[in-house]
């Protein structure tokens, strides 16, 4: 008997007859003799039809009444969750983030978990009942409701399995785990039964869009056990494990997965002084026009001067542009502002690096014989990030996943 | 300076236009420094359309996870309504029952408030902010989401009103007031200036849907200045105020109103043997199968034996007869059950009654003039019910309405 956490994302339960299937896996588990603690998303569309409403009302809508607004949508998924459950006789409870009390600061659409209670959670799962959690939601120390943003349901799952110190959390998606890299690109994508948090996290946040980032950060820090699902198979298997220990007895491959996304764009200040303080210079109007900044590589200068670049969400790009041209150009006496937003990112990705060589070597002698160029390079311990031309990522992302031997049997569309 | 409390129904917020015209009439009491806590109801087809989802989940939904599910379309309300207010440079903060804390009983889907905690309310409204109450909502002792059943966001405005002893309670509706009849089967229908309790009560009760008799009963026990609005007209002048004492000052009509439904269906137990302790055995079975009884009529019997009458809502008719057939019938040695579902009930109301004579004779007299037959009657202190053919209910109450000096200017459509 195992105390699971499972977290149904909201296509899973985008219908009547898709929470009724949902409800069918609980039933199995629970048959079993586990003790189920089920997170739910609001159901697909839900939140877009709630914040377009809120839209509507007010352009920028205040933030604590968003937030009161939204987080309906998880409200509504718990109750018919519940009764899918009763429904075919097994005892169930639905829990709003305020009633579990899902402690988290007051930051309204981005908060973040400060503390769980687990008494009332505990108290049922003691009495065979499973216990249902809205997911994305919380409550301020005023009794305020916040959100946890975009995504957060995963981070609510992840935080009750580590305030409940469950044996695993579940994460239920449309995808049967995580791959190698996105089969719609590489047909001969991989499956992977297991993979480090390092290489989740690094995926992640390269563009894998399989969980959210802040859910695998939590995982790791709370050494939580963290599984990716497939809703929608009878048998979804072993899926996906992230665990946070490197296996020594697993033959380890080298690489794991390579990640990639076409979300942003990258600018380059040329000829900037070269002195102490001026990446601060360039990136603090950056920074206080709330624009985040991904890739940042600044090269060796020359003759007193040398260029900076880095790149921004896509959707920022003609802001960020602004702010250079506008603000930190004349101010830091750079020659030209130059940026591109037509390319793409590909990240390399696996523990393995740490402890082989030439990897770098492969990836670059890889783009090389297919003609393709490098315009910035990043590395981290276990990542090699590149950005190239928009046009070349799909063959990039091809070409590197067959050097680094990972491709297999070809996945059924 | 008042402080008003104001409802608007599910009509009144039934787009986001609407919620916006709401704010600018807040807005205008603002101006003039009243403090305001506004109570609103779901978007109007928001709570219907709740109900289906939970519906098709379950057949007969579990009532706390019911509540959990309903509760949510007032909840976005109060968020749309506070963005709407700030939106026009206006401090509003919005409130669930939770919040406020609203507290009820567990009776879920028809929850009781138990107490209302004042204390966040007034913070806000010292501050000068217009505080925003969900209706129709509340929170049991155990923390459980509970609802007050349907049109429970008047019972709200009103629970609010007297726990804050406020100087007037508003209800905003689609109506600019109570009429002496309904408009639309008596264009001559006279709008109210003012009416008592009692006869609200007696008029909510024998089908004007003006305002939820749970509300009316609330107001008249706390003596709450009620106060009936339209929510559509830009001017809604003075509406119709429900008093809680007559005005010894007013020339008081002897009849305030004619009220008539159409919703109930009449049975007679026919040859019931005529000893004590017969009403509980027929009614006791209806009641254990939840069905409602409204009249009740039992004549004198004679040779032993006597007839026993009621009605019951027409929904329920069916199910009625079924109980009194296979078990009251058989039990109590009764001949035989007969019922009609095709009657209606008109009511004539006011308290001008108790001081009048011949109000019965006139009601009678009046409809022998126009061949109407009357099959039950009823009468109370303040209001004569009768059950009559329902082919005849309109004509009915054109000539009641008129026999009693009620027929004012007609009323344009």
């Amino acid at each position: 008997m195992a105390l699971i956490v499972q977290k149904f994302g909201g296509t899973s339960v985008g219908s009547a007859e898709r929470i009724k299937n949902v409800a069918q896996r609980v039933a199995r588990f629970h048959a079993q003799g586990h003790q189920l603690v089920v997170v739910v998303s609001a159901m697909s569309g839900e939140t877009n039809r709630l914040i377009a409403l809120a839209k509507e009302i007010q352009q920028t809508p205040d933030p604590r009444e968003l937030d009161v607004v939204v987080s309906t949508g998880e409200q509504v998924t718990i109750g018919l969750l519940a009764m899918a459950l009763k429904d075919i006789g097994i005892d169930a409870r639905s829990y709003t983030g305020g009633q579990v009390r899902i402690s988290t600061d007051s930051a309204f659409t981005k908060a973040r978990i400060l503390h769980i209670d687990d008494h009332a959670m505990r108290a049922d799962l003691n009495k065979g009942r499973v216990v249902i959690v809205a997911g994305f939601q919380g409550v301020d120390d005023a009794g305020n409701i916040t959100t946890l943003g975009r995504g957060g349901s995963d981070t609510t799952g992840v935080a009750l399995a580590a305030a409940l110190k469950a044996d695993e959390c579940q994460i239920y998606t449309d995808v049967d785990g995580v791959y190698s890299t996105d089969p719609r690109v590489v047909p001969e994508a991989r499956k992977l039964d297991r993979i480090t948090f390092e290489e989740m996290l690094e995926l992640a946040s390269s563009g894998s869009k399989v969980l959210q980032i802040r859910s695998v950060e939590f995982a790791g820090k709370y050494k939580v056990k963290l599984r990716v699902l497939s809703s929608f198979m009878d048998d979804p298997g072993e899926g996906t494990l992230i665990t946070f220990e490197e296996d020594p007895n697993m033959e380890q491959a080298v690489i794991s997965g390579i990640a990639f996304n076409r979300d942003e764009a990258k600018i380059t200040v040329l000829g900037v002084p070269d002195k102490p303080g001026i990446a601060y210079q360039i990136l603090g109007p950056v920074a206080d026009a709330n624009i985040d900044v991904d890739l940042i590589i600044q090269n060796v200068g020359r003759d007193g001067s040398t260029d900076f670049s880095f790149t921004v969400h896509r959707n920022e790009y003609q802001k960020a542009m602004k702010v250079l041209n506008d603000t930190v150009k004349p101010h830091i006496g750079a020659r030209e502002v130059v940026g591109d937003d037509k390319i793409a990112k590909v990240a390399v990705v696996g523990v393995g690096m740490r402890s082989h060589v030439g990897v770098a070597s492969t990836v670059f002698r890889t783009l090389a014989e297919e003609g393709i160029n490098i315009q910035m390079i990043s590395t981290s311990e276990i990542k090699i990030s590149l950005v190239v031309d928009d046009k070349y990522m799909e063959l990039a992302v091809r070409v590197l996943h067959r050097a680094f031997g990972l491709d297999g049997e070809p996945k059924a569309a």
